[in-house]
């Protein structure tokens, strides 16, 4: 359903000096305003109600051998719009998505540069604002290298913030909360978990950035539509509280690379008292291009499991050999002795097929099947995989077979090791050989320094090629599941064929590090989350490390069992993994029966209670069923979750199937215990259920059958 | 024939301390020293006879975060061997190449540093030697990044030396000649016609270099085998005389990056008191590896024309329209307005067709069919061409029907822009299509600044892709012609593909720029051709630029019409382009002649004369043919050629056809008056032609018929 209503207003023309256009968003509550200064300095200022939030910022580029897109600007016209649709995602949290905004489009000349003109354009919505840059074509302005931008967020006060270092590399640590004015981004410097490392300095953090005021006032952020640019970092300045957009430079120096006509990304910034409004906002999609798949019919959200914790927690690896210097073109693979520990077998792939099979598991993800991994990473190689080579114990031809037998799809591995020319050269190879086999998705990865050498994994270069690679993927109808790309902004709705990315802190983590600590799950989805899905490998069951090595005493999964399996409804995804070795799931079919029936795919989603840093509950539709399921969360504290289940359908009793933290359960102590229990319900129910520190609870629930109906009702 | 005879002497252990170890060439001439001094640090010396040439010099190289290969040394062996073998090239300047050296081969160890050691090989010839540094695999060495080469070459004196300056992108100078302590690489930017530069500084100069003694030896130090490593640039030192292997950087300041076990390229130092004897030597190619194409005989030297010349003239455009934004993804081609000007029209490409077809021309080369020529040159633009999308007016099928019809070749063009992440991207497209209609040569270009960015023309990433396209090419059964790219180190050898390269300054810079003088044909040769065949474009008959646009009062093909005949001699390649516009060729049908009768594939050539910067004479016999050709060309002065026939077989009696500059012919000021004349000549007669200033002279010569004995014999 399509519907625009747009009102023209006047266009105004002015010379120079100040100037004030001021729009409300539709619903009233937030107002954005635009000015020059004196100068002609583009300034735009942005309240909740009567409160300031955005204090007066100044905005604009500055561009190599021209002069900047900063001041000495004069209106040259006006136009405001009202726009309201709904469209339809192809898949998603919910089915149909309302995009409400109003437009304020600035026209600016710049009378001291010659024929040279660009616009300002601000969308208002009711949970935030976003505005971009655009550069029509023009005489005077062609090729335009852009040297620095100069986005500024003049914030109100000192507020508390969920901060990761400023790294143009890597998005994978933990968050840290603390004050503006106590950030210092050094620290990432010591965070040695992470390979590669770009860190520009203590007062750089990455968007998207989560703040609090001290009134309550929940701010966020980030960015949307991230095409032919860079990633935005932020500078702070702790004097002022004021944020600068930082790019992402590349070898030589220059932010990016533009050709009129062109426009920046969306420069967001979402609003909200409540946290909840954060959760379910759908501005960056809203502010994202329409799908550009004619036909997404070949789209399919699915649940997975993989030949890959056993390589984390050390019971396998990735490589056949254990020598570390091979050569694509030299080596004989079949003269190498494997070391017994190879993950990416025929006959453990079978397994997984088998327990996929057995358990409506759409897909089975192996790593580590094609030859190279001796020496992949640390050695900065370029030559280092092909894509299309198999190990000598790895049967690419009786696995498709084995699998299609059993309705179970394969999904490709293409680890790049940030070789990335090697991986642009092999891609059309690469994906013609997954359409041979049988393969329809891939998970990619880019661990280590990038090569190009000297460019960034948040630099232009690489944005534009994480978009060719999901843009080539689209013509031969492959999803893709991105592992160390730039951090999504929403580029899922125009290519809905990327279904996940992991572009943060994942559960693999905990395998061999210090690991995620229990509030991270509960700030993820209000950062990176906004951007799109997360492919954060939730679902384990076994929480303790030295099950495995007796070396990794300290090492753990940070949660409770049953927090896991909310996970699969607090992180957000079309694309599930039930990450754990299949003799975990095998040990609990109990517990495993939640992921079984828990749905990748919405009708409907309901935050019902929420605050960064400490706990999510969130209830969710199954696409086209009549299934509910409810996830909730905590962080290092026990806490009550409440779940008003007001959502169901009326005139129905439904049988809820509750997994929960048992009594005793904690998740340093004693994480994998937990309760399993059915009840009745219906639409008048509040669930309250104790969650453990570090504790979650996972509940599925259906309409109510004859059976069913003996059970007791649901007391909290 | 192959024939090897190894002789091995005894393994020599030593703990450290100098130790010289001594070979000599072959034929007893030329003596090479290696020794180590009392630090350590291997040393090598060359001599003449009992003429030192290169006093003992210090070798090796320094890597990154390890101790470098330059000191610290001691022998842990030493094998020698002599090599004789003959060797058939798939095309040459002869059919067999007698590959005879002594090889010294030193591994040395480093006791200070645990489980390192090395070795560096040297292979003594006739007229020159070769050295390179090998790391086998061992514990302690397996990735290791080069951050400087230490190769010195200590000369004996202020020897006169051809010189172009030391820059990283762009062979394209004319030469000067002085004295090592006079070179100032800086003039070089201000060599304006030449778009792209990268100059370290005034006392790095690019190898080939070609230097002569005041006693009259020619020395030219150059590298063979460059794969995988920067190119090899010279510091001098002005005082000392020594020169120094300068590297090229990649964008983060490292020069390569290995995995043992590598070899480095083969540095070269050729040596004669025979100046013919440089241009005859083949040392360059006998160290290269054989030839790695199993069934070459699709690979055929040719000659062809093309629709090019008429761009740099000006009289045509590579472009469609005369716009300067275009973008491939969004421009609605069809919608353009073509500028009439655009050369490569069906109609246009059929002319030339009709004239290969009738002229007994291989090929044509059609150059700006492709869109996005509109704004492709200096705008760093990395989505430029896409190889297969032909502008409106290019019939690609049709053309390929008229050609086949016709018996003619097509010859594709890939001008890349630079842009090389884009071209590797497109590559097996843009090949298949090819194949598909019906080419089987590209000419390839790499015309500005490099993309990925930060990369230099002559650095390791684009010396691998310059040789990644070639090996692409040979999978598809595609021959190549690339300009812009590395100089060639004799990899035709092994990739047999790769006919010809540009690299250097050719033929077209007459075109719009003040040219290249008179002597510029008799340096190449001594110089850029030691590595591989050239491109040079010759043959144009009309040598004003006026002719064509009266602004280019001054512009001018700097020689006579028949030096740009005698080219086809002197200027040894497989793929020569008559590179004129077909309508001159029209207006002199018995000049043209010549290049009608030209081979391009010999089965001997002989080097009668020659001075580098002065003047070149040689002779060839056509492969498998009764027929000879024999070019002479002279510099700015007038001279007389001498040319002995007594290469021809006894007992026959052949008719010679001279082309010669007219009485009256001048570079300057009567370029275009030639004499054809036809004589009777055998083994006895010793040919003696005047050439004009900037002037030159072809012969063709074949067995004389019963009417042609009717013909005078020839007299001086």
């Amino acid at each position: 359903m399509l519907r625009k209503l747009s009102i023209m207003l006047a266009a105004l023309l002015l010379i120079s000096g100040s100037y004030a256009q001021t729009i409300k968003s539709p619903d009233g509550r937030l107002s954005l305003s635009f000015s020059l200064s004196s100068e002609g300095e583009p300034t735009y200022a942005l309240s909740f109600g009567s409160k300031p939030v955005i204090l007066p910022s100044k905005m604009g580029l500055e561009i190599k051998n021209k002069p900047p897109f900063t001041n000495g600007c004069a209106i040259k016209q006006i136009d405001s719009a009202i726009f309201n649709e709904t469209w339809i995602p192809v898949w998603g949290e919910v089915n149909q998505i309302n995009n409400h905004y109003r437009e304020l489009a600035i026209t600016l000349q710049q009378p001291a540069v010659a024929n040279r003109w660009f616009r300002i354009v601000f969308r208002l919505f009711n949970d935030g604002a976003g505005f971009r840059y655009e550069f029509p074509e023009q005489p005077g302005l062609q090729y335009i290298t852009v040297t620095n931008e100069r986005t500024c967020f003049q914030l109100t006060g000192d507020h508390m913030t969920f901060w990761i270092p400023g790294d143009y590399e890597s998005q994978e640590y933990t968050y840290n909360h603390t004050r503006l004015s106590d950030v210092d981004a050094e620290i990432g410097k010591k965070v040695y978990e992470i390979g590669t490392r770009t860190i520009p300095g203590s007062d750089y953090v990455q968007s998207p950035l989560m703040m609090k005021t001290d009134d309550g006032l929940y701010i966020n952020i980030f960015e949307a539509t991230l095409v032919n640019y860079p990633a935005m970092h932020l500078h702070i300045d702790k004097k002022t509280f004021c944020l600068e957009s930082q790019l992402v430079p590349d070898p030589i120096g220059n932010m990016a690379y533009l050709q009129a006509s062109c426009n920046t990304p969306w420069r967001t910034i979402l609003l909200s008292d409540k946290a909840t409004d954060i959760l379910a906002s759908k501005t960056i999609l809203n502010l994202n291009e329409p799908c550009k798949i004619a036909d997404p019919s070949w789209i399919k959200p699915m649940k997975f499991v993989g030949i890959w914790w056993d390589m984390h927690v050390g019971t396998k690896s990735w490589n056949y050999a254990d020598i570390n210097n091979v050569k694509l073109d030299e080596t004989d693979w079949n003269k190498l002795t494997p070391n017994g520990r190879h993950g990416a077998t025929t006959e453990y792939t079978k397994k997984y097929i088998d327990f996929a099979a057995a358990n409506g598991i759409d897909g089975v993800l192996v790593e580590g099947w094609n030859v190279g991994w001796e020496d992949w990473a640390g050695n900065y190689k370029e030559n280092v995989f092909d894509f299309v080579t198999p190990y000598p114990d790895f049967d690419v031809a009786e696995i498709q077979r084995y699998a299609a037998a059993k309705g179970v799809k394969m999904i490709m591995h293409h680890e790049t090791s940030s070789a990335v020319t090697n991986y642009e050269r092999w891609m059309d190879t690469a994906f013609r050989f997954m359409k041979h086999y049988g393969y329809n998705a891939v998970k990619s990865g880019y661990v280590g320094r990038i090569i190009p050498r000297g460019e960034n994994h948040d630099g232009q270069w690489m944005v534009n090629h994480y978009l060719r690679a999901v843009k080539k993927a689209a013509k031969y109808k492959i999803m893709v599941d991105a592992h160390e790309p730039v951090r999504p902004t929403g580029l899922h709705r125009t290519w809905p064929n990327l279904l996940a990315c992991e572009a943060a802190r994942g559960n693999e983590f905990n395998a061999w590090s210090r690991g995620n600590p229990p509030e991270h799950e509960t700030i993820l989805p209000f950062t990176r989350l906004l951007g799109g899905p997360m492919d954060y490998t939730p679902g384990i069951f076994r929480m303790k490390m030295s099950t495995y090595d007796p070396q990794k005493k300290d090492m753990m999964v940070h949660t409770t069992l049953t927090k896991q399996l909310a996970l699969y409804l607090t992180m957000y995804s079309p694309l599930q993994m039930a990450a754990d070795l299949i003799q975990n799931y095998e040990a609990r079919p109990d517990a495993f029966q939640f992921i079984r029936d828990v749905a990748v795919d919405w009708d409907n989603s309901w935050y019902l209670e929420a605050e960064p840093g400490d706990y999510i509950t969130v209830a969710r539709k199954a696409k086209g069923k009549d299934e509910w399921f409810v996830g909730a969360i905590t962080d290092e504290n026990g806490r009550m979750a409440t779940a008003s289940l007001n959502f169901l359908p009326e005139k129905t009793k439904y049988v809820a199937t509750l997994y929960t933290d048992a009594p005793d359960a904690d998740w340093k102590t004693n994480p994998e215990s937990y309760t399993i229990s059915k009840c009745l319900v219906d639409k008048n129910t509040v669930l309250k259920i104790k969650l453990a520190p570090g504790g979650g609870a996972a509940i599925s629930i259906r309409p109510a059958t004859e059976t069913d109906k003996k059970l007791k009702r649901y007391k909290p």
